[in-house]
């Protein structure tokens, strides 16, 4: 089968934490499909009320819940659970076995970073970020080094 | 005493976790002086190096560790335990009590950044950063709401 879909139509979210539920009300607003999977149900209550996508109760490092998702259609997948080696290891399924062309993980620690980076799994810290952010804020009107 | 030092010189930071003592670091690096905040000795192992402030291991909802920290010579106070009401609490005290000009703290639950900002506290939420910058990454190339 060589039929592609548009780029970056069809996401799926893993994890329905603070992250994953606000990443998907974006995408969603953005008129993107995605579906939110999570182990447990109460989760998809934090989703709001303008996410249209769909949402699975099940345990991601299942393959049968992946192929429920559909990864083999996924233009993205992104990990967001609140574990790093939970995130990587679904990360490495969706890019390696599936081929996902886009996969993203979030991470706590920032070391690990570059297993992820041989992987060809490009990943996003929020320690690193909320840094950077906040060292901005604060050294004001100053160059980058 | 009507002496003010030099805009954004004297920085007490209060929680060494990942995302405290990455902080410490990086304004350390930029030849800010740095004061770090922790219960746990240990946290500062954390702090790189090229870290070349100080450190005091007490708990900073003490008065007298905020005293001996010279919370009244602050220019900046950045409160990021992984305790959202820690945080707003001791950010008060900062704000109300010492009158120093520019207080920042990190919250992990967005819905409570109105309180901060009544009090005139900035925020840095991580995971409000992390969702914005995955959605970026995913909608490329396309006009921002």
């Amino acid at each position: 089968m060589t039929y592609r879909k548009k780029k970056n139509e069809y996401i799926i979210i893993i994890g329905c934490g603070r992250l994953g539920s606000h990443l998907a009300t974006l995408l969603s607003k953005k008129g993107k499909s995605v579906v939110v999977i999570d182990r447990d149900q109460k989760s998809f209550e934090r989703l709001k009320d303008s996410f249209s996508g769909f949402t699975i109760e099940a345990d991601a490092i299942e393959k049968d819940t992946l192929l429920e998702a559909k990864i083999d259609k996924a233009d993205v997948v992104v990990t967001v659970t609140n574990d790093d080696n939970t995130n990587i290891m679904i990360a490495q399924i969706a890019k390696i076995i599936y081929k996902v062309p886009k996969v993203i993980a979030r991470l706590f620690e920032p070391s690990k970073q570059s297993i992820y980076e041989e992987l060809g799994i490009e990943t996003v810290c929020p320690t690193m970020l909320s840094a950077l952010e906040l060292k901005n804020t604060i050294v004001e009107n100053e160059l980058e080094d």
